[in-house]
């Protein structure tokens, strides 16, 4: 069935997604523009619909914001767990991690700058329960990774938790300099960062 | 001779610095109540004087906000600039910079907060060339180690840029997560991202 969308109709239109369809374009819009100057009207524009369809979704444009970041982070557990398997080395799994991460990222880029380069924090609703619960359950399972590479005698005894934290650094502020659509992609870089972080940089003697 | 500070009054006041009193009270403005928030007015009463006073130094806000960041990048090169030495094995250096950077971010938080959170890009003003010959001369200081210590055969054929931005992506995400005043120094932290990045996760056998 072909979509027909009107615009200037009150009831919410016939789209598939349509969720799904407005925190993309709200992610898009508030990349380029700012969370600030972005306004509903620009966004129902986007999307092809009223006002008031975006309404009938989304009481306003703080949770439209903060759906973004539950969508993203949700998006991000379930690729990078897809790629994780019980049966890789340490080394493999850390690998296996950044790489999706990066691709992940360089898929859905506007989900990320608005998650990461700071609009504001999030606020209300029970959206920031979501959030917190699935950043946690993605930073662990970084964190397993290094752990139990440290307690086989794979890894060096390094502290799990800051090692997480140097990682996820490193993928994350990529969102300050990494443009999509480039000459390298982001899972490249992703690549060369997990070999720095694996085998260090002073030689080994 | 004591500083008289009247409010009320058009002149610009009697004090020491006053640039420098301006640009640290706006960056902890900005740092606490994002930089769309913040007005000249509450600036000016935590500094202590008029608007007209604050108009004096800064014609508006947008360039108090591009001035903090010439300030906070200026005094980073030249902190940073000051721990390093000729003498310093590439793995020194890499770990006097390291630490150096985290020194100065915790001393200057409000500063790197309203440099790297992201209240939006400068956008005018000869500010911005000299931001970007600061910063273009303080990540070439970094690549510079990096490139002796592959030179020298001291680090192993790494690529010295993805090196420099790995290393920074670490230092620069502090700013999203860490708080001065805890447990744990900034400099701590760097030390042990240092010691990760120096020596690398994997055992070597």
């Amino acid at each position: 069935m072909a979509q027909v969308i009107k615009k200037r109709q009150g009831r919410p239109p016939t789209m598939e997604n349509p969720r799904g369809r407005i925190l993309d374009e709200a992610a898009a819009l508030f990349a380029r523009d700012g969370y600030e100057s972005a306004s509903l009207g620009s966004l129902a524009d986007a999307v092809g619909v009223t006002k008031a369809a975006i309404y009938h979704y989304y009481p306003n444009k703080k949770e439209i914001y903060e759906a973004i970041i539950v969508q993203t982070l949700e998006g991000l557990l379930s690729h990078v767990t897809r790629r994780l398997d019980e049966n890789m080395t340490p080394s493999e799994a850390l690998s296996s991690f950044m790489s999706a991460h990066a691709e992940y990222f360089e898929a859905n880029y506007h989900g990320f700058v608005t998650m990461l380069v700071g609009f504001g924090g999030m606020e209300n609703s029970a959206f920031i329960v979501d959030a917190q619960k699935i950043r946690r359950n993605y930073e662990g399972k970084l964190r397993n990774i290094i752990e139990h590479g440290v307690a086989d005698g794979h890894f060096r005894q390094v502290d799990p938790s800051v090692t997480t934290r140097a990682v996820l650094s490193m993928l994350n502020w990529m969102v300050r300099w990494f443009k999509p659509g480039g000459e390298r992609s982001a899972v490249s870089f992703a690549e060369e960062y997990c070999d720095l972080i694996l085998g260090g940089l002073r030689l080994q003697t």
